[in-house]
């Protein structure tokens, strides 16, 4: 049988690498197969592209062509990694997909949404999660948290408006479409891992 | 006043690099202040991405994958370096442009026209060549000739029925669209470049 492709989306500190790490620990405990994957990245090339994209440049990145190192990376982890672990069964958890691209280079970088889903429809044709949730979380507290974090990187460098602009995003779609589900991650963890996991069971095991 | 753009397109082989020295010269003994580029490259980023590109990985490249890098490196050199000399009255002849991602992703990978079109759009907008010149040869023959330049990289290692869609794509693509000019490289290099110049002088001094 075919594994589910679920999705972790949120902004920069809003506790996705802890929450996927409780969401494996579930899973694994009712039986399911399942591998985790983070993007950009996850595969040689995908990897490189991660790089690049986060380093600084001294020349100005334009917004299309970030957007195009994001999908180059995600059309490698989907065709080498994604689709076969799903193929054979196994379940994959995603830090970060095709709607972080939405939210920060359709929304932060102002793009625009249409393109978006142009890009999407050209280059994954129909592939989709079973399910995304998405940690939201204040601008404020999330880039708190990445700060303590160490070092940022050329995008978590953005201005607060960048990521308020993004966040704007993820509520806006999340709105719209079905198999997106909203968890507010400004509730103390265990909180938020106890809802992620009740919307899992209740969207893929129901 | 706004400079003009021309590309040079063609198989490996058919001689670029040379009509490209021809068509500078007899541009600048005319008095235009004209400067070159070469696709994929032309911007330090557009570097890096020419030789993720170009090298052989461990994993397969998905064609899409191939056109968004190709697209990446695109985007940087039209903005930090063609539309800038542009603006500033400098003409610009380019050692291929989006013609060649139609031709070798659309035509060569077979990812249709359509596609690369519509990506085209979604990246360049309405920014277009005043003039493409299409340097038509005979792939067994191009092949040959870039086979002595020294080592093929990863695209021309591909099979000979690659570049033959690639060239049936050339030209069909030429058929259909003005400002696209094509000419007979299996001719002598001095008749070639002879024909290059004169159609120069028709299409953007006439």
């Amino acid at each position: 049988m075919q594994g589910k492709f679920i999705v972790i989306e949120g902004l920069e500190g809003a506790g996705k690498s802890s929450a996927i790490a409780s969401i494996l620990m579930h899973l694994r405990a009712k039986g399911v197969k399942v591998t985790t994957v983070r993007e950009p990245g996850g595969t040689p090339l995908a990897e490189q592209l991660r790089a690049l994209v986060k380093q600084d440049w001294q020349e100005q990145i334009t917004p299309e062509t970030e957007l195009l190192l994001m999908y180059a990376s995600r059309a490698q982890l989907v065709a080498n990694v994604i689709k076969p672990a799903l193929a054979a069964g196994t379940w994959v958890v995603a830090d970060r997909h095709d709607l972080s691209s939405r939210a920060y280079q359709g929304g932060g970088r102002q793009l625009g949404d249409e393109k978006l889903t142009q890009l999407r429809q050209l280059v994954l044709g129909d592939f989709r999660p079973d399910c995304t949730l998405i940690l939201d979380v204040d601008p404020k507290l999330g880039l708190a948290r990445a700060r303590e974090r160490g070092e940022l990187d050329r995008i978590e460098q953005e201005q607060e408006a960048f990521f308020v602009r993004t966040r704007t995003r993820y509520l806006e779609i999340a709105k719209a479409e079905p198999h997106i589900y909203v968890v507010d991650a400004n509730q103390p963890m265990q909180q938020v891992h106890h809802q992620l996991i009740q919307t899992i069971e209740e969207a893929l095991f129901a």
